[in-house]
């Protein structure tokens, strides 16, 4: 599989280079991979931190900025940052308000948060954590004791940093994210593998005409393969497997999301199917983001959350925020 | 290859029909194939046009909104937009400052835009034109007499748009495209080939282990194959050759674009070694653009725009814009 990169070992540290110079706004620490928004510490401000394995980009990185995170840590390819890098993240944007840690549920994750939070806490800031765990594809993974975290982290990130933005103190800015979790179900399929650069070829296989329904975003297995659907069969599939796990009577907040190498032609094709869904099962949409927002390198397929929202929480999705990968209202 | 969509035959009508729902903004007119900012006319201003084949997301209907496009004419996959399609956008935007029309340099999209332009007068609307042809890769190609137009639409587009955001009259707005164009090189690489919904295989054959140097957005040709190259090696192709072509006194906007299935990852990687080779060839870089942005479905690869800009093109740039792509102070 070819890629574009210089060797494997480097992939990371190349790409937080290429970050750094296209966004001023960040500061970018590529030896200790900490990405900080440059105006932090603000004052007054609960700060959020973030991170997790690299592969999944914008997320967490493309997500820094003013109304959502402070700063992310990202880690090697698909595997977990270390406490340290959180540590040094919390330092760097607590303004004395506290720290948010926002961490989606794989095992690697939730053992270094836990252990950067005690760490960080050790030096004085004070910690609150919000596990994302909202993909109803299985109960537990290869990675994962509990369901995974998936496109319900950036409905987290952007909700909780809104809220953290308009000074909102810390119990309150992890309640909302808390809720948000809560109120948010994904579910996920994929038509190709995924290839890491470590390993340089598919990390399982896909025979050619099946699609695995219920993927993660590392490849992980979901529930079952199909011979290949049509994009209003796989529609009906994932948003039924959302809706028999929540029945929201508040509209929702829609992301369809690519997996990284699915067209957006074909991301906004398969919008059309699941709204028609949505409409068909009498559920209320007031916002739809399309797009690849949380990706698994360069899988095929795509992925459906659903955050049902009150009027507080549409407000905190509408308001400003100013980051690489989502940006309005400045 | 698997492919997220329900038929060939209507990819498009549902990809606008997804759109439709995303972004209440835009007025999309599924059975004509035509995509409105839904404020326009918009009194005084003059109204950006553009289109082309579909596959190339988002362009052009990602650029649709306030300080970019009036409106895209999206066609059949790979496929030129038709007359009609364009006549109906222009009478729909146009407030009677006249239009200017987009067009990139493909035989089909200059002949049906010509036609439209003609059709337009006719009904009393004051069109100008503007081609784009950047990419230094070839001279003449399979789809084209003269250079191909690729990554520099994005920012005719966007400086043209913002120009005529400000009030600018027709002649001045044409005229900002025309320079942006002329002060514009692009040149792009593929790691796979592309694969249309109608062919349902690749469009091209390129072996294992090679890539193809200079490939235009259809799949067309390149200059040359090669052994797979690095990152660096590919960023020192890729811009020299642009430098070959233009020596910029002025500094650039820089567009580092994912052909569609490359990861984000990749692209900030590769970035870093464009903005290497800038540095080592003492070219000034005031802004950077990384991700997906002038697509060819799901091929592998990326192309690199270079934009010399003088103060008023890097005001144009920074000027606030609201589309489903690009949006940035509004």
């Amino acid at each position: 599989m070819k890629m574009l990169i210089n060797v494997p070992e480097t992939v990371v540290a190349d790409a937080l280079r290429g970050m750094a110079a296209a966004h001023p706004d960040l500061a970018v620490d590529v030896e200790n991979r900490v990405i900080v928004r440059r105006d932090a510490p603000v004052a007054g401000q609960v700060a959020l931190v973030s991170g997790g394995g690299s592969g999944h980009e914008p997320l967490h990185g493309g997500f820094v900025g003013p109304g959502m995170l402070s700063a992310a840590c990202p880690g090697e390819v698909f595997t977990s940052p270390v406490p340290d890098q959180m540590v040094r993240a919390a330092a760097a944007v607590d303004s004395g308000a506290g720290v948010l840690f926002v961490v989606k549920n794989y095992t690697g994750d939730v053992l270094n948060f836990d252990m950067a939070a005690e760490l960080a806490e050790d030096e004085g800031v004070q910690v609150a954590k919000v596990l994302v765990n909202d993909d109803v594809a299985v109960t537990d993974s290869l990675f994962t004791a509990g369901r995974r975290g998936t496109g319900a982290t950036l409905f987290v990130e952007k909700l909780a940093g809104a809220a953290a933005a308009e000074g909102r103190p810390l119990e309150q800015v992890e309640s909302i994210a808390r809720r948000v979790n809560e109120n948010s179900r994904s579910f996920g399929v994929a038509l190709s593998a995924v290839t890491t650069p470590a390993k340089g070829s598919p990390t399982f296989d896909l025979p050619a005409g099946e699609l695995e329904l219920g993927i993660g975003i590392h490849g992980e297995p979901g529930r079952e393969r199909r011979p290949m659907m049509t994009s209003g069969e796989i529609a009906d599939f994932a948003v039924n497997a959302i809706l028999e796990d929540m029945s929201p009577h508040n509209p929702v907040l829609v992301l369809v999301n690519g997996m990284g190498a699915t067209p957006l032609l074909e991301l906004y094709g398969f919008n059309a199917e699941v709204q028609r869904v949505l409409a068909e099962r009498g559920v209320a949409v007031v916002r739809t983001l399309v797009g690849n927002y949380v990706t698994s390198l360069d899988m095929a397929g795509a992925s459906v959350t659903l955050c049902q929202v009150d009027e507080d929480m549409l407000r905190l999705w509408d308001a400003p925020v100013r980051t690489p990968a989502l940006r309005w209202g400045m």
